[in-house]
C-alpha cells in the first residue's frame, strides 16, 4: 500500500506543504496518494544517518555488500506486477518495456554484485620496502580505492527503474559502499515509493545500518539543491537536461567543498550513413532507423537525433522507407505533460526554420500528451551555420543532414559538442572513408557503434554510457556498466602499516583473493 | 645556452613585452637571460600545434610512446651539471637535494615507460556478442580508455625539476598520450629552459609531431588563464596556492566546455603522536620530527604542520628534543621572495594570536630571503575555535596542538578539512586508539604513514598523492606515482566493431599482450 510518505533511514515520514501527487499522462488524471515535500529537517536527518551509516557499510566485506545488492534485486521482484502496473499508469510506458526494463534493474544490481565479489575495482596495490635501497629506503606502500561517502541520486524520469531509485547510480554507488540519498523523480512517486520499500526491507533484513538509503519527496528544485548542498554529501548522480544538470554542476562548484556531479545529460547521436551501406541496403536500414527513432516515443538519451549521408540513390531509398514506416507510425503517449510540451516546442521550432524541411511525419495525434514523430532535413552549411539546429530535442524527432562527401560529414562532427554514441552504418568498401572519420568519432563520442542502432545501451562490463561534455559533466565516467563505480571512488595509501591496522584488500596473505599489483605487476598472490 | 625564448613545437620564439628575469633568492640579483612574454598567438600557435598532434600521438604504440619518455628521460640527464647549477641558481636550493630531484625526475619518466609498455591503464575490456540470447542478442562491445587532449601543465616553484616541466604531470599527460603544453613558473625560468630544449630534442629524435611539446613563459596570470581557457586544452595540471589552483578552476568550469582541473593545492598534514610512542621515544620522534619540518626550509606540500599530542612526559620529552634540533638550525634561503614575504606574513600571525605561544625559533636569518623556522603550539579548544589557525604556511613553520584524549584528536580531525597526509607515531599499545581514528583519517586524507614522516613522496605503483578537497581539487587523483595517469583518460566503447576498424588494444588475439577482462574476468587471452 502506498503512503506518500518519505522513505528516511528505517522511519516512513509525512512531508510538508501542499505535496503533489503522480499523472497519468495518458489520461492527465491525477494518482492518489498525495505525496508530501520532503522538509529541510527531512533532508537533514536522511543526511546525517547516510554519513553515520557510511564508515561501517563502506567496510562490510564484499560477500556482504553484494549479498546486500543481490538481496535488494529480489525484493524489486518481489514486488511483483504492482509496480508494473504503477508505473505503467504514471509513465505512459508499456508493459513489455517496464517488465524489460524491471529485468534490466535488477540484472544492474546483480552485474555490481559480482563486481564487487571480484574486487578488482579495489585498484589494490602493494610496493614492497626495500630497506637497504641507496640512497634512500623505499617504504612499504599499499593502496587500494575507498568509497567518496554519501551519494545524491536522482531519479530520471525516462526510465521510471533502470535510472531511478534504484537504477546505475544507486547500484553502482551502493557497490562502491557509498550510502545513498535519492531525490524521487515528481513523475512517477509511486513507482519510486515501492522500489524505496523494497530497498528498505533490504537494508533491514541484510543487517545493515539504516542510513544506507534513502528515499526523499519533493516537486520542486529546493529539495534537490538543499541535498547537494548538503555538507554530508560527496557526490551526486543525476540524467536528465542539460539545464538541471549545470544547476546542479554550478551548485556543487559553490560548496565550501566542491564535490563531483555526474550529470548525463544531451546527446543528438549522429549516425553515419556511409554511402556502401545506403547503396546495399538503404531501405531496410530507413526501416530500422525508424524503429529505433520512435522506440518508447524517441524518450531515450541516445535516440539518433543526427543522421548524415550523401546524396544518391541510397538516400532516397533510406528517406522512402523511413517515410513509409513512420507515416504508419501511431503516435506515443509521452512521460509527461511538461515533456510533451518541450518536445512540441522543439519541433514547431525546427519546422519554422526557412533551412529545414519536413520530410514526414507520423500519425496525427489522438490523445492527451501524444508526440507525433518526425524527420526533417537540412543541408550541411545551414546546419554548420545555425547553432539551434545542434540543440537536442528530447522525443521522436530527428533532423538529417545531407552532405557532399565525407570531409563534409568530418567537418561536422568537429564542430560538434559531447555526444553519447556516434553510430556508423557501413559496408566493407566504406572502411577506408570510416578510418579517415575514426579519429573524430573517437574524440567526440563515449560509444560508436557499426549497423546497429543506439538507443540499446547493454548493462555490461565494456559498456560506455558517456561521453565529452555535454553529453555528461564529467566525460571521463559512465553511468551504466561495471566502470561506473569507478565515479564513487577515491585512492588512499597506506604507508609502513602494521599488519593488525591494513584493511583486508592489502593484507598479506591477500585474504579477498584479489588481482592485485606488486610492485607493478598484476597477480593473485 | 639559455636564449629566453619560448619552445613552440620544433621552434623558439621569443616573446613580447618587458618579460622577466630569474632571481637568485640567495644574493637578491636578476639572471641572465631575458625571458619574453608568450603572446596570445604565440599560445595559440602552441595549443593548434598541440591539437593537430593528438591524433597521431595518442595512437602512438606502447613501444614508442615508451622509448619516448626514456629519451626525454636521457635528454635531461644529458643536459648535465649545469642544470643542476642553474636550479641551484634560481632556487637557493642545494646541489643534492637537486640532483636527487632530477633522479626523481627522469626515474619518474622512467615509471612511466614502465607503466605504458605494463598497459593496464588501458583498462582493456571486451563482452563478447551472444547472438542466440533472449529476449534480446548482446552485441560485441569493447572498452578502452584514450587519452583525453591537450594538457596545460604549471610548473610548480618548489620542485624547479619533479614537479614542473618535465614532471610529474607532464609525464602522466605524455604517457597517457596527452600533447602537453607547459607554462613554466617564472620562479626559474632558466631551468625550464634547459628541461624544455630537452623534451624538444627528444620529439624530434623520437620523430614525433612537434606538437606533442610546448613550453610558454609569462610572468602575470594571463597567460596561464588564456592557456586553460583555449577550447583545444582538454585538461590542466597543477601544483600550488589554493588561491592560484581555484583561480583555474573557476576559469575551467566556466568554458563553454568545462575541463577537468587537477590542482594540488593545500594541506596541513597533521602528525598524531600517539601516547605509547611518545612514552617509548618521545626524544627521537622530537628530532625526526624537526628533520622533516625544516627540510628543504619546510617548502614541502607534505610539511608536518600540525602535530597533535597528550600533556605528559613523553610530550615533554618530545618538546624538549625537538627545541633543542630546531634552535640549533641554521635558516635556509626560501625559493623566491614571494613565498619568503608569505611565509614570513603567516609565522608573525601566529605569533601575534593570543591563544598560541611560540614554543621555539630556529636560528636569526643572516641574509635574503631566509626563512627561519619555528614550532608553535596551542591548546585544542583554541584550535577548533579559530579557522584561522588551519591555514597553510608555506616554509618550516608548525602548530602543536595539545589535546586531552584520543577523542579531542578525533574531533578536531573531524572538523579538519581534506589533508594530502595524516602520520601516525605510534607503538603496539596504541593500535586500539588508532583503529578507532582511522576511519576518519581515511576520509580525510589521500596517504596514511605509520611511524615515517610525510615529506618523502615515492614515486611508485601504490602511491597516492592527492586527497579530499582543498588537498586537491579532485580527490579521486593522485598526482604522484603510476595512478597520476588515469587524470588524463577516458574510457571509449566500439559496439560491433569490424575487426580492421579495432583498435590493437581490444583486438581479438591481444597483440599488445595486455591483462583484459573477458566477460567480466581478467585474464592475458
Amino acid at each position: 500500500m502506498l503512503t506518500g510518505e518519505s522513505l528516511i533511514g528505517a522511519a516512513a515520514v509525512r512531508g510538508e506543504g501542499k505535496g503533489f501527487r503522480g499523472v497519468n499522462p495518458a489520461t492527465g488524471k491525477e494518482l492518489d496518494p498525495q505525496y508530501g515535500e520532503a522538509s529541510a529537517a527531512d533532508i537533514d536527518r536522511a543526511c546525517a544517518l547516510a554519513f553515520a551509516a557510511f564508515d561501517r557499510y563502506r567496510e562490510t566485506s564484499p560477500e556482504s555488500r553484494a549479498a546486500f545488492l543481490e538481496a535488494a534485486a529480489t525484493a524489486i521482484t518481489d514486488i511483483g506486477d504492482e509496480l508494473i502496473e504503477r508505473a505503467m499508469a504514471e509513465s505512459g510506458l508499456p508493459r513489455p518495456r517496464l517488465e524489460g526494463e524491471r529485468a534490466r534493474t535488477v540484472g544492474q544490481l546483480r552485474l555490481f554484485a559480482a563486481v564487487v565479489r571480484e574486487g578488482s575495482y579495489l585498484d589494490a596495490r602493494i610496493d614492497r620496502a626495500m630497506p637497504d635501497r641507496k640512497p634512500l629506503p623505499r617504504s612499504d606502500l599499499r593502496l587500494r580505492q575507498i568509497a567518496v561517502g554519501p551519494v545524491a541520486v536522482f531519479g530520471a524520469s525516462n526510465f521510471p527503474l533502470a535510472f531511478s531509485v534504484a537504477g546505475g547510480d544507486t547500484a553502482s554507488a551502493l557497490a562502491a559502499g557509498c550510502p545513498v540519498v535519492v531525490k524521487a523523480h515528481p513523475a512517477h512517486p509511486g513507482t519510486s515509493e515501492l522500489v524505496g520499500r523494497a530497498m528498505q526491507s533490504a537494508v533491514r533484513a541484510s543487517g545493515l545500518p539504516e542510513g544506507v538509503f534513502s528515499l526523499l519527496f519533493g516537486a520542486g528544485n529546493e529539495l534537490g539543491s538543499t541535498l547537494v548542498s548538503d555538507p554530508r554529501i560527496a557526490a551526486v548522480g543525476f540524467t536528465g537536461s542539460r539545464r538541471g544538470g549545470m544547476a546542479l554542476v554550478r551548485i556543487a562548484a559553490a560548496r565550501p567543498e566542491p564535490i563531483p556531479v555526474y550529470a548525463e545529460m544531451s546527446s543528438i547521436n549522429p549516425v553515419l550513413l556511409m554511402p556502401g551501406a545506403l547503396a546495399k541496403r538503404g531501405e531496410q536500414m530507413g526501416k530500422g532507423f525508424v524503429g529505433s527513432l520512435t522506440m518508447g516515443a524517441g524518450q531515450f538519451c541516445t535516440n539518433p537525433g543526427l543522421p548524415l549521408a550523401r546524396d544518391g540513390a541510397g538516400l532516397d531509398a533510406f528517406l522512402a522507407s523511413a517515410a513509409e514506416a513512420l507515416s504508419a507510425g501511431a503516435p506515443t503517449t509521452m512521460l509527461t505533460p511538461g515533456i510533451f510540451a518541450a518536445y512540441q516546442g522543439g519541433v514547431d521550432r525546427l519546422a519554422a526554420n526557412p533551412k529545414v524541411r519536413t520530410v514526414v511525419q507520423g500519425q496525427v495525434a489522438s490523445g492527451a500528451n501524444q508526440g507525433r514523430s518526425v524527420l526533417f532535413e537540412t543541408d550541411v552549411e545551414s546546419f554548420v551555420a545555425d547553432e539551434h539546429l545542434r540543440d537536442e530535442v528530447f522525443g521522436a524527432s530527428s533532423l538529417l543532414v545531407r552532405c557532399r562527401d565525407t570531409g563534409d560529414m568530418r567537418a561536422l562532427l568537429e564542430d560538434l559538442e559531447g555526444q553519447l554514441t556516434i553510430t556508423l552504418w557501413m559496408e566493407e568498401e566504406d572502411t577506408d572513408d570510416v578510418r579517415q572519420l575514426l579519429p573524430v568519432l573517437e574524440r567526440k563520442a563515449g560509444r560508436l557503434l557499426v549497423n546497429g542502432w543506439p538507443t540499446g545501451v547493454e548493462v555490461s562490463h565494456a559498456m560506455v554510457h558517456g561521453g565529452p561534455f555535454p553529453a555528461t559533466s564529467d566525460g571521463r565516467t559512465t553511468s551504466v556498466g561495471a566502470l561506473a563505480i569507478r565515479r564513487f571512488l577515491r585512492p588512499v595509501c597506506y604507508q609502513d602499516f602494521p599488519a593488525a591496522l591494513l584493511p583486508e584488500a592489502v593484507q598479506d596473505g591477500n585474504p579477498f583473493g584479489l588481482w592485485r599489483q606488486i610492485d607493478g605487476k598484476l597477480g593473485r598472490e
